[in-house]
């Protein structure tokens, strides 16, 4: 059996601001280290930042992309998947792993975040959103304070 | 040109509260009285809530399902449209709505929520989530008290 | 329980032949004619026409499209479903129906009977592919030669 | 900039006759061996019988799965995409891919096919569909005769 990668994706917006954008390059960096493969939405911003972590560290780059091209993927991306499929597609970065991280926040990744938790897929989360029913804050988002505990909470909560 | 159906979607979760499945059902009612289609993810709970009463006053009922099967619709549905893409079918309840009314919540709902406000159309809410971020509330989704108050307002919102 | 609608599929090219415009338009009318619900793929030529058709006879129609935009559909569409899916809105054109005719064709039109032949929903052809595989032409398709025909066979096979 | 791998997709039954698995097994180790990356539908057949063969000359596999589970990849998908999108997931393999290999077919074959020629990405084809309209073959699919020439086809079509 080939040795599957494990795959964490990084969720987060295309205009973060930049201590965001240095959150995810950390974050990225540290998946790689870790020996995982990093997936995301594969467009710039908070994306590109996590792929050029990882890609600095020698990790593996997944791109899901919401348009029919490849090459419409940021440079670091180094297995872009192009859906066509626009906003669907952030069910699919979801889906293929086995924990999120989200920094920052667009509607995109809340949708993202709402998609992990309805399949009980561990969501980590460094200054993103938090959300609330009848005036009760849910409290399956795990906040964490830096990157390097975002991907050992991540890696926790998987193995 | 044919008249075209203004559609509104009701997003709320398959396992309601009693209350909830009160709210919908008046909802439900209220839109077909307006003249509106009423569109929604096409199962149980509240989307059945929702389609029983419109179809009591004689609306129409789109249920646009996450599997191969139009024949899984709940009986209220006239229109079942199967998708077979799963959770990736609440973009398609959003996207052919000019607005949404959420009652109550699942994740599910988050999702739909937040796939509207990335597409700018009006989220008017029932009991439902709120979102937050760095603290601050984000103001996006109207409140209302009661479902002639959410059908109102979601025709303001669109007219 | 709502009388819902039985539902036929119409596919064919964005840009038909005079004569397949004429074929498409006719079996929009029959469709309109027997009772039935019309689902497209929403946009121009064949689709444009099916519809035209069925509406002049005060059929329900509905457009399922590739894009965000649900007034992008036809002017003759009653019910537009926004997927923002791009090509993976044929599937759902093709599961939500319970037949499906296919006018002339593009390799959209192709793809969209190898759906419904892959879901066992019955494809009756005008003008259309034909698929041969090991040089032996497969038998699936139903050929007619004209639009009453192919709604007859398509009712036939339903019911 | 990270050296994007180049992706090649390949195409065909889930229950192949033993020519067509053994078929399947060389493309993939030809794919491998010119440095390509594979990406499949990711379950058995022939997808699991390319990958096995990429996989033994080392190469990166990537199967987009129509599930929710990327655990239900075959053992030689080191890459597993979970889309949750059913058959929509074959326009994804075929989106991502610079060309297509079909090998043998089914109708989810003969809708990938569909979708790259829509797409004008190159298909080759090993005993595989032909399709004709109006009497006239079309000649777009490609016809090789052995896993080394599918993959030197599309090698030269890509570059």
């Amino acid at each position: 059996m080939s040795q599957r990668k494990l795959i964490i994706a990084v969720i987060g917006a295309r205009d973060p601001s930049p201590e965001e954008t240095g959150l995810a390059e950390e974050v990225g960096k540290e998946i790689a280290r870790q020996g995982a493969a990093l997936i995301c939405g594969g467009l710039g911003g908070t994306m590109e930042a996590a792929c050029r972590g990882a890609e600095s560290e020698g990790g593996i780059t997944i791109g899901v992309l919401p348009g029919d091209d490849p090459d419409a993927a940021n440079p670091h991306v180094k297995i872009p998947i192009a859906t066509g499929m626009g906003y669907a597609r952030n069910v699919v970065v979801v889906r293929s792993a086995k924990a999120v991280i989200a920094i920052g926040g667009s509607y995109g990744t809340l949708s993202e975040i709402a998609y992990a938790l309805a399949g009980n897929t561990p969501v980590i989360g460094l200054n993103t959103w938090s959300v609330s029913i009848d005036g009760k804050q849910d409290d399956s988002i795990i906040y964490v304070q830096s990157p390097s505990q975002a991907v050992k909470q991540a890696l926790e909560l998987i193995i």
